[in-house]
C-alpha cells in the first residue's frame, strides 16, 4: 500500500489554498510543503496540522526538501516571482523559466518518477519550459491550463440560466490569457447543446450574451485583483480536482495544459489548453473536438501567441 | 433552522438500500422507516443506528407512523405487492395502485406539504396514481423513472471507452419499461458529441455497438434478479441522487418520471421518463431536448404504452 | 501509486452491506466479490456498479476469484454455512471451521502478503482458525470483534444523555457473544470519566440504568433477528471503519477480535475482543487498559470459554 | 425546508479561511461575506464562487450587507483591528469592544435570531461584549474559545505517541491566552486514562514531556507567526467544526468560550473556555468536569484575569 503523496513547491496563496483544500477534502495521504523561504513552510505546516483534528481523513503533512520528491506521486509547483520595477514582460518570463529549471533540477535528482503539474504563469510557457527541464514523457507534465477559467464560465452561465453548476458543460480553450477562448460549439447543458439551450430561451439568453458570458471570465482575475490584489480560492480547488483524477485513475476529461503532438492542427511543440484524459499515468490522451471554423482560427492564433513567446526566450 | 426529513414507506431492499445510503453518505438529517410490518420497520430502524458511530454525519434514524409526514420535506414510497400466481398484469397493477391510494391517503391526511417520489413498479403508472389521490401540483410528485437505466447506461459506455462515468452523458428517456430508449442525439462524452466520438473512434466503437449497449441496460434488471433474485442497490443510489437535488435546492438536471404537461409533443395527462430541473420545490421545468425522428417515434410510442396502461385501470 | 483493493469472501447481506457502503463512503479504490455461487457475486457487482455515477468517488468492482487476493491490501471473510435441523453447535463450528481453512488455503496460494478481516461467527474462534491456516503474522489477521457491539452501547449510551455518539467513549470487550462485556472503568463521555458523568446526573441516569443498557446490546442481535431475520448494516459499516483504519494507515483505536500474546493475564493463544492500534500493517499493538476487578473477572471468564470452544474443535 | 446560512463579518485571513473549509467540506448551504471594504468582501465572493465547479455540494456564495443576517441562522464574527503604534493593550481592548458592538447593532437590526460565534481575539472578552450588545440569551452567544488550543494539543499528543488524533481526548480550558491550562486529569487515549497511558510507557512518555507538549501548545500562535505572520487555517477548521455541530444539530461537546452561569466555582459573569454541548439552540448546557486541585486553581487564575480585563474596560 504506497501513498497517495503530494509535494507542493512554493507555500505562497496559491500553493497554500491547495494544501488548505486537500486537507479540507481529505484527498492525499501525504503532503510535503518546500519553499525558500524554509520558515514559512513550517509555519504553514504547522497551521494546517492544526486542522487534522478536525479534518475528513488522517494526513501527513510537513515542511520538507527536495528529496521528498523521491517517492511523491505528484509534485505540484506553484513557485515564481513578480514584475520588478521596469522589468519587461520577456525579461519576467527567463526569470521564472530559470526558477522552474532550477526547481525541475532539483526535482529529478531525487529519482522522482510521478507527474508534474505547473501552476505558475504564464502557465503554458513554464510548463513547457518544465517538460524540456525534466526530460519526462510529456504525458507525465501538465499545467493547470484553463481548467479554473472553465470552472469560472461554468459558473457565470449557472447563473445566469438557473441550472447546477454541474449540468453546464462549457470549455474554455487555448491559451491560460487573453487568446482563450470558449468552445460554445461543443457546450451543453445537461445534455441539451448549448444553441438549442438559447433557441429554447429566447427570452431568457441571447446569443450577445454570451459575448458577455465571456468577457466576465476573461475578466475575472482582473476583478478579483482589484478587489483582493491576488486569486487563489477557484485555482487551489481546480488543482484538486485535478490531484483526484489522479490518484483515483479516473480517466477524467478535464481542460489543462498539455503538449500538443498534432491530435489539433495548430503548431507543434508547445503547451497548450485542451481536454485531455487524466488517470494515474498522466495525460491518456488529449480529446479531439470538432471545433467550427472561428474556434479553429482561435485556436491557431492562440497557439502562434504561445509559440512566439516560446521562441523568444534564451534557453 | 427546519430539517431535511425523508420518511420512507416500505422497508423492502429498495428502501432500505436507499435509507442505508442516506446514511452513509450523510444525505438528510432525519429518516422515518414506515412499514405495514411495523415490527420490521422498528428492526431496520435499530439496524442503521447501530451503523451511526461510523457514519460521516449526525442523523435522527426510527420507525414511525404517517404522522411523521407531517413536518417531511420528501416521502419516498417503495411499498408494493408481488404478482400472486394466476394473476394478470392489470389486476396487479390495480392492486398496487389501491396500495399507492391508501398510502397517500395517510401521507396526506398528516398534514403533509412536501414532495412525494415514487419507486414502486411500474414506476411512470403508478406515480400518475400517486399524484391524483395526492391533489398535490404535479410539480411535487415524481417518481424514480429512468434514472437507474441512465445510471447503467452511463456506466456500460464508461467501461466500453474507458472513460469516468462522471464525464458520459446520455439518458435513457419514455417508460421506465420495455418502450425505453437511449436519447443518442444528445449524448456527449466530456462535451464531445457521441457521433463524433464514434467518428473518431473508428477501431474502437462502432454505431452497431450501440445497440448492444442499449439492450445490456435494458436486460440488466433481467440480468440481475436472474443472479441475486432482485435489484436494489442500484435505485437506492439513484434515489439518493435524487433526494441531495431536493433538500440541497440544487436546480440539477436529472431524468425521472414527471408529468408531461406539453413540453413534448405527445399524449398529455400522464408520468414519463424527461429530465426535468430539480430543486427543493420539485420539478421547475422539463427540459425540451431536440429528438431526432426516430427519437420522437420512440418518445410518443413509450407515451401511448403507458396511456393505455392508465385508462385500462379502473379508478 | 498502487490500490487500495479489498477482496470480499461471501457475498451474503453482511459481505454486501459491507461492500455497499464502502461505495457509498468511497473508502477503496478496488473491490473484488467472491462467493462460491459465483453468478450471485456477478449480480452483486452489477448492481453495485449501477451506483457508481452517484459514488462520491471512482472504484473498481467485479467479481473475481482468489486470484485477485494476489495484490489486495484486505482480504475480508464473511462466509459460512447457518445451522442445519439436529445439528450441535460443535459440529456447526467444525463446518465452518473447514470452510475458513478451505477459503484461506484459496486465499494465501495466490501469493496474498496483506491483511484478513474475519467477520463470521463466531468470530473470535473462527478468526483463531484463519490465522493458524494463513500462516500470516497475527498482526495481519483480526476478526470484527466486539467493534458493532461497541458502537451499539455508544449509540445505546448517546440516546440516553442526550449527547453525540462521537462523544461517546466505551469498550465492550471480550468474546463477541454472551460473555461480552461493558469497560465502565475507562468509559468516558467527551472525556469525563462515566462514573462523573453518573454522579452529576443523579435524577437523569443511575448505575442501575446501566444494566439495562448492558442488557439492550447483548440482546440486540435477538432483538433486530426477530423483526428483520438477520443483522447486517451495522457490522457493514463497522467493518468500513476498520477498513479505513488500515487503508488510511490511521493508528486508530478500535476493538477489535486480536491475538492475545499476553498483554492481559488471560488464557493465551486465542483471539478475543480488545481494543487494538490498527495501521497499515495491521495490528501495531493491543491497548492494555487498566480494568477493575470485575472486569478482570470478567475478561478471564471470557477467554476461558473461547479457549474451551477451540479446544473442543478436531483440528 | 429552511437553509444552513452562515455570514460571515470580516473577510480577513480567518474569516475567508473558515469560508473556504465551508466550501470545501460542503458545511452549509449559504454563505454570506460581510467587510467594510464591501469590494474585497466582493472579491472574496468572486474567487470562491470560481471553485463551486469542484465542490462536494452546491452552496450559495456572495457579499451581501448586515439585511442579511435577518434569516442566517449562525453569525461569525472574525472582524477586528491591531495594534497600532504607542497603543496599550487595554486601548486596543476597547477599540475592538467597539467595533463589536457596532457590528452587534447591525445584525439584532436586522431582526436576526440565531447564533453567534465570536473569533475575534481576546476571545472571551469579546464574546462577552457581544453578548452583552446582542441581548441574546447566553446560550446563543459563543467564542471560539480554546478550540483550537485543543486540537493543537492533540496533534502534538498524537504525533507524540503514534495514535490517531481522534482517540487523543483532552481539553485546553480557561482564557484563549496565556493563562489557558491542560485538563490532564479528564484527558485519555482511547478511553484509557491519560496517567494509565504514562504509566504503561514509562520508556516512551514521561510526565515532564507533558509540560513540554503544553509550552509547545501554548507557543504555537508565536510560533507560527514568526514563520507566516499570522495563524488562520487550524482555526479556520475549528469554526467549520463549531459550525457543524450547530447545524447538524450534534449535542456535541466541544471546548468554546461559554457563559459562566456557576456550573464552575469561579467568577461569575464572563465568558471562558469550557466544555459545552452544542446543538441547534446553541450551548445547551456546559459540562462539569471534576478537576483536580492544580486544575482548579488554574481555572479560577484565568478566570480572574478574564474578569479584571472585563472591570478594566470603559463600557
Amino acid at each position: 500500500m504506497s501513498q497517495s503523496k503530494v509535494v507542493i513547491i512554493g507555500t505562497g496563496f496559491v500553493g497554500m489554498s491547495y494544501a488548505y483544500a486537500l486537507l479540507n477534502q481529505g484527498t492525499v495521504e501525504e503532503i510535503v510543503l518546500i519553499d525558500i523561504d524554509q520558515r514559512k513552510a513550517e509555519g504553514e505546516a504547522m497551521d494546517l496540522n492544526h486542522g487534522l483534528a478536525f479534518a475528513p481523513r488522517k494526513m501527513s503533512i510537513k515542511s520538507g526538501t527536495y528529496e521528498d520528491c523521491k517517492d511523491a506521486g505528484l509534485v505540484v509547483i506553484t513557485a515564481g516571482v513578480n514584475q520588478k520595477d521596469g522589468e519587461t514582460r520577456i525579461d519576467l518570463l527567463n526569470r521564472n523559466a530559470k526558477i522552474m529549471q532550477s526547481v525541475v533540477g532539483e526535482v529529478m535528482k531525487s529519482g522522482f518518477d510521478g507527474i508534474i503539474l505547473v501552476a505558475t504563469n504564464p502557465v503554458d510557457i513554464l510548463t513547457y519550459v518544465v517538460w524540456k527541464a525534466s526530460g519526462l514523457p510529456s504525458s507525465r507534465v501538465i499545467g493547470s491550463g484553463t481548467s479554473l477559467d472553465t470552472a469560472r464560465l461554468r459558473y457565470e452561465i449557472s447563473q445566469y440560466i438557473h441550472i447546477d453548476v454541474r449540468n453546464i458543460h462549457a470549455y474554455i480553450l487555448g491559451e491560460h490569457g487573453d487568446s482563450e477562448f470558449v468552445c460554445w460549439s461543443n457546450a451543453n447543458v445537461g445534455g441539451k447543446p448549448f444553441k438549442d439551450v438559447i433557441e429554447s430561451m429566447p427570452n431568457h439568453i441571447k446569443f450577445s450574451d454570451l459575448d458577455a458570458i465571456y468577457k466576465d471570465v476573461k475578466n475575472a482575475a482582473y476583478d478579483i485583483i482589484s478587489r483582493k490584489r491576488a486569486t487563489y480560492y477557484g485555482i487551489g480547488m481546480a488543482l484538486v480536482r485535478i490531484t483526484s483524477a489522479i490518484f483515483n485513475n479516473e480517466n477524467r476529461i478535464l481542460p489543462i495544459s498539455v503538449y500538443n503532438d498534432g491530435v489539433y492542427d495548430i503548431e507543434k511543440d508547445l503547451y497548450i489548453g485542451l481536454p485531455a484524459v487524466l488517470n494515474k499515468n498522466g495525460v491518456d490522451h488529449v480529446v479531439r473536438l470538432n471545433l467550427d471554423s472561428e474556434e479553429t482560427t482561435n485556436l491557431k492564433k492562440s497557439a502562434n501567441i504561445l509559440k512566439t513567446n516560446i521562441n523568444s526566450m534564451n534557453f
